[in-house]
């Protein structure tokens, strides 16, 4: 299966599909300056509104004119919502805030300042910050959650997609429209292990409409297995002309694993953390991207004392 | 007072003079690739040839074909000799090696390796390493220390440097000597606070003969002060034609004044390693350059408030 569109039009230019999107959390790739992410043929980056809004902070952010100007970054940002941080931060360790039907009060630890994030204002400084496709908050869940947080999720997840696409249109209407092609905006369907609800989701964020969908959820069981049958079950629930967002998918494997499926998005903060570790993906260009087997890939460990010695390339496809 | 040459002519181009190197100690000036440091319009850098031979180590470096190539740097390289790190290291933690009339012999804390660096070994080193600017072994002091140790420095500095011009000669030889300009060999002086034992210093050495001529020593006093009468007294020691080095001298204060006391080179690690940390030396470009005052620069923190939030250059004359 090959992605049903050969690429994504936006403001800030096309991204080819399939494409990997490093994560860029706080505007940069660690470690890279823009130029540098640029020259590895990115084409677009993740970046994250949870955690923009608190580091610089709207206010900077907008004094120098949105994100692609602040850091340097010419081609297109998809700005993640923070429903993932609501879960990994707040889900996991209450004490830090709390997930209501109004959205996310977040307590940074160590500090007296308060975060909330509406659905509403989570799209407002999405926009603001000058994405090219926003994303909706949505309730996050890990597939072992009980099948009633399930439910809450989803149930959740489209009160507030719907709120965000009201938010969205009021700002489209208030954008120059001229601009062509305009910013996108996704929603995340939610439903853990259960098929029933990921199609009850599905459905219902098809119905409030929009350009494109992501999965949500943590993507893995708990031996770290791809969730390989929810997430094709998902693609099948939304047409193929919608573009689809494995979100937080960033294993070579998985990618390919997940591409097989039908989506044609990823992001990850793994293979450049894993990168700054010295541990490097290099492509094995003799072998078929089998997603099964997975040998045609490998791992390449740079302070390893041969790779130390050696003056060539990584790859022979480098 | 100023240079008396325009530039120094080296096998990897000129450097206009005066210059001010970044300490590249480890081949590369932290957090910055070779094409950034290019960019800032560095005309050198300061490698250690002490530090690489541990680090990434001869055999790299030479498989590499040398420092230039391993590290993408194509302008001039000056290795310093290692005599710097014998002080900083071995005479001020004598467990952890010695000093002998045959060079010096370090145990790095927690390896069981022992590292030795004759005089002949050091300039062997940085000539296959491929330095521009090839610098002899000294043996340096601190300006505190008695007038015995001072002595014994002054001794053991000259005949080292006899032994480095011996090897630099043999080197040279059998070098292709089409290439002009050849690289140079420098000779540092030694002899702390003793204005005599400089000046016996500087006139055997300028007897030996050498390319031009370093200030050895830490060059501040227990206050942190610039040693200026005994840096002056030694600049005179010297004939104009010869480039001095001041090394080791970075701080824009100092560097003035080293300049106006007729230094060409300066060396340090402290301006990259404080705007690592936040801190920059921005010009005030209406002050004169008056070295007893200081106005024409200042400093700026860039983590402040009012720099975070500010989107113009950090000083009118960037």
């Amino acid at each position: 299966m090959s992605a049903a569109r050969a690429h994504l039009a936006l403001p800030h230019g096309e991204v080819p599909l399939p494409a990997f999107l490093p994560d860029a959390t706080y505007g940069v790739v660690r470690a890279l300056d823009a130029s540098d992410v640029g020259d590895c043929r990115v084409s677009a980056v993740m970046m994250n509104v949870f955690h923009l809004m608190q580091r610089p902070g709207s206010t900077i952010i907008k004094r120098f004119g949105g994100l692609h100007r602040l850091f340097g970054w010419e081609r297109p940002i998809i700005t993640d919502s923070g429903g993932f941080q609501a879960y990994s931060l707040i889900r996991q360790n209450p004490k830090l805030g709390s997930l209501t039907d109004d959205g996310l009060i977040f307590r940074p630890e160590g500090s007296t300042r308060k975060i909330n994030l509406s659905p509403e204002k989570s799209v407002q400084l999405q926009i603001r910050y000058g994405a090219d496709v926003v994303i909706c908050l949505d309730d996050c869940t890990h597939v072992q959650e009980s099948i009633e947080a399930q439910r809450e999720s989803v149930r959740r997840t489209i009160k507030w997609a719907k709120r965000c696409k009201q938010e969205y249109l009021r700002w489209l209407d208030a954008e120059e429209s001229l601009n062509s092609p305009r910013r996108l905006i996704f929603a995340v369907i939610q439903g853990g292990g259960q098929l029933e609800l990921r199609r009850q989701c599905a459905e219902e964020l098809l119905a409030i409409g929009f350009d494109g969908f992501g999965f949500g959820g943590w993507p893995l069981d708990a031996k770290g297995n791809l969730l390989t049958e929810v997430i094709a079950y998902t693609r099948e629930l939304v047409p193929r002309e919608f573009p689809m967002h494995a979100l937080g998918v960033g294993h070579p494997r998985h990618i390919v694993e997940c591409f097989r499926l039908g989506y044609d998005l990823f992001d990850s903060a793994m293979p450049t953390r894993d990168a700054r570790h010295g541990r490097l993906f290099v492509f094995e260009p003799e072998e078929p991207l089998n997603p099964s087997t997975g040998n045609w890939f490998s791992y390449l460990y740079i302070q390893d004392e041969r790779n130390i010695r050696s003056d060539k390339p990584l790859s022979s496809t480098c």
